[in-house]
């Protein structure tokens, strides 16, 4: 457990924290007329949450089958997750959304227990991984409860089995990122599963959260890893997969993966691994205009071979990241770039490449080396630090992503960037598919409204036939959306599922389930 | 409306009703003891159904939103299904499964109608697509109804949407396999979907049992085909899926996939697409036993490059497919028998047929030539023919099938075979994935107690860790097996959605929920 903690008040490791470097202060201070100015958090320890909620009976009670801890540092620590607005609102002191107590459980029998004592007290249970959501997914509504709890599982954090012949690997849920790749390579394989999260959020949460990560075009994304899982609800325990793909009925893993800890809490997940790659190149290319370069990603991923890593940013984004590295003003700089990427045996992957380069050539793409691919390999988990230190000085910065068919990826980066006038929207491809393909946002600017500018964007996503998410989730802050997205009898069979298994509704109330 | 019937007593178009051969019946006798005769069906003018238990007043609303058919032909002509129980029981002119009616609904809004007309009058709707179910799914226990009626969806058999850039196509639900082959060759496509079921299954049938062809290792099963659907419920109607993939919580399409008519009716399918294959080649390797072919089947699905075709028949089965070809007797006809086969564009698919081929024969598998390939793709489609043959001279016939992890394959193979003492089982590898594979046996017999030996056989494989089908379903053979595959909260969670979908319980009583 001498995992460091995460920032209380942005994200990652505080010792990571990057200042603003000059150039970007410089583009703020030209492109948006943004006034650096600092806007310092309150400090930790001026923050001070309200007394517990929970009778003491409870506390009494929890403290016989888990840790607890009721201090207010470990229960700030706890509080929302790290979408903008979550830091904002921790930053300003506000504990809105502060549970009264963190309950951390040594096991499954423990959360069991932990399920059976809210349903009998009345308080509400949140289940904590990495606490990384930033859809809103730590934000329940305990109106109804007397109080609620964060449920933090990082003392279930054991690899409990590798089979190598079927190559999957069984992890409790709060093994983070990093630690079960060190975990898994002491076997010889990797999980593959890289989001921008990777190295704080937990398996648990990968699988709750349907995860995607930036190597899924390879390696798959969380939900098609997920083998087998274990789930402990307030109703008893569900035990799920003895294959890969069976046609024994529905496939109930599905109803899990993407739950959100409102059905229950995983406690352990039993994932495909393979073994660690040999090669890993990373390369850039350039296209003249966004539409050409999604052309290019639709035909490989169509036709194949597919690279492990396939990502396009628009003319927009290409911009920013070239002047964010320095690199504006040479030659052929505009455009829009693709980092494609190659993991594998090493002759397969050398293989695949050389194929993958034709198709590139062939549909419009120049080859412009293996410096940005380094680069965006290099700084993949930083972004979220540099959304930091923007925060610092005041800009405001966010991220949303959807998905839909490719024939209507056109329309659907259109909507979602007329619903944002007069902000600086990137955009870029983050994962693709045979049939369809994410599209995933950034908002730079100086000041919006963005209680206001969020729900006009999510109705834009709706009314242009996107998903609600292609891999941030639901949470509170997307949980309307959703509703019309899978409308009402969707909404049904959700809350027919969660009566059942969660009768009292102690389980994230609010989040997922309209 | 033009397409033939399917055989009321038996599998397919009659006309191509396959006389046994005489080395069959020489096989037969010589090897097993079975003595042929004939066992000819009752007449079907001789079966006379009971009286329709269906209301008249139900009736004459029915006649209102769809064509009613009451003659005894059509009742006939949709009961039951195609496993061996069934067929021989409608041979024995059995009507315990016989509807009362068969409606023909002409689109969504009539079969909207007839489910509510269902829950108004009280009785049961069996939705039939191509009458192929192997494991009750035909059968249902409507004793708590006034009568039930097949719900023929044939006159549903439009192709209703081509999205050539997204690559996927819109279906109604009773477009068989081949009409809607050939209404995708007109766009240049194919679905890639062929179960043995192929020429008579519909696509909504290969949607409601989450079926899964022999070319699944190239295409994909028909739950990774899907991408959209929309299901008539007796509460409402239910649209699902913006995207191949999203993160907007649970994958309900995968709740209606499998769902096997328990839940709602599916009244259009969206699945992908790829372009007509340029090659197909289809070849025969040999392994010395089945543990070396199977380890052969598993490299070659966990390492890659994947054929389109990957099956591997253990040694009974090798044995009797040869003696069945008449080839048995040559030098070298031992050991395992693979079919390999390669679809696609042809430099990619001549590329991978190239390295396939490298590393079966590393893996210790002989090359014996495209004749075994190109055999078994001429009669992919006809086993269940030879089954009806089996069935007249008196022999008994069934087929089942299971899926597990990998590590688990060789206990559940022992498993049930351990199950069939006596009885000549033939097996083979159906389908891999990187972590499981599925084993799909055929018993042939002169006499078995089929309704001992059965559940026998489930409970081998639910106590070997499998799962209680692979793709065949679940039905009412496999209803408690898969029980307790999914344990008591997972039944929960099924008869939750179906109580919130289907109040009445009026859709297929009996059939998956358990």
């Amino acid at each position: 457990m001498s995992e460091p903690e995460i920032s209380w008040s942005g994200w990652g490791d505080p010792a990571k924290a990057a200042p603003l470097p000059e150039k970007i202060t410089a583009l703020l201070r030209d492109l948006l007329g943004v006034k650096p100015r600092e806007t310092p958090p309150v400090a930790l320890a001026d923050i001070v949450p309200p007394a517990p909620r929970l009778t003491p009976a409870a506390l009494a009670a929890l403290a016989d089958v888990a840790e607890v801890r009721t201090d207010a540092e470990s229960r700030v620590r706890h509080t929302g997750g790290k979408s903008t607005p979550d830091l904002l609102a921790i930053r300003r002191g506000d504990t809105t959304h502060t549970p009264d107590a963190v309950v951390l459980p040594a096991d499954h029998n423990a959360v069991v227990r932990v399920l059976e004592l809210a349903t009998a007290h009345r308080f509400a249970v949140v289940p904590f991984g990495g606490g990384t959501s930033v859809v809103g997914g730590l934000a329940p509504d305990a109106s109804g409860f007397d109080g609620f709890v964060a449920l933090d599982l990082r003392r279930l954090n054991r690899l409990l089995a590798v089979d190598p012949v079927s190559r999957t690997a069984t992890f409790e849920p709060g093994v983070r990122g990093p630690r079960a790749e060190e975990l898994l390579a002491g076997h010889g394989f990797t999980l593959g599963h890289f989001p921008q999260s990777f190295e704080w959020a937990t398996i648990g949460g990968f699988a709750a959260a349907r995860s995607s990560g930036q190597s899924s075009a390879g390696y798959g994304r969380f939900d098609e890893l997920v083998v087998a899982l274990t789930v402990a609800t307030p109703t008893g325990t569900l035990t799920l997969g003895r294959a890969q793909k069976s046609a024994a009925g529905p496939d109930l893993r599905q109803l899990v993966l993407g739950s959100e800890g409102a059905f229950g809490v995983i406690t352990s997940v039993t994932v495909r691994v393979r073994p660690v790659p040999e090669a890993k190149t990373y390369e850039g290319w350039t296209f003249p205009d966004f539409a050409t370069g999604s052309a290019a990603l639709r035909r490989i991923i169509q036709d194949g071979p597919v690279p492990t890593v396939l990502r396009l940013s628009d003319e927009t984004e290409t911009l920013v990241n070239l002047a964010q590295s320095g690199a504006i003003g040479d030659g052929g700089a505009s455009g829009c770039l693709a980092i494609v990427g190659f993991e594998g045996e090493e002759r397969e992957a050398a293989e695949r490449r050389v194929r993958v380069r034709e198709i590139l050539a062939e549909s419009g793409g120049t080859s412009v080396g293996t410096a940005p691919g380094e680069g965006w390999a290099h700084g993949r988990f930083a972004a979220p630090y540099l959304r930091d230190s923007l925060l610092d000085v005041g800009a405001f910065v966010e991220t949303l992503e959807t998905t839909t068919f490719w024939s209507a990826i056109p329309a659907l980066y259109e909507a979602v960037r007329d619903a944002l006038p007069g902000h600086v929207v990137m955009c870029h491809i983050s994962h693709v598919y045979a049939s369809s393909a994410s599209l995933y946002f950034t908002i730079v600017t100086p000041a919006i409204d963005w209680d206001t500018a969020k729900p006009a964007v999510n109705a834009a996503i709706i009314g242009a036939g996107g998903s609600i998410s292609h891999h941030h989730g639901v949470g509170t802050d997307h949980r309307a959306a959703f509703a019309e997205e899978i409308g009402p009898l969707g909404v049904e069979i959700l809350r027919a599922v969660k009566e059942r298994l969660d009768p009292a509704g102690i389980l994230n109330p609010g989040v997922l389930v309209p």
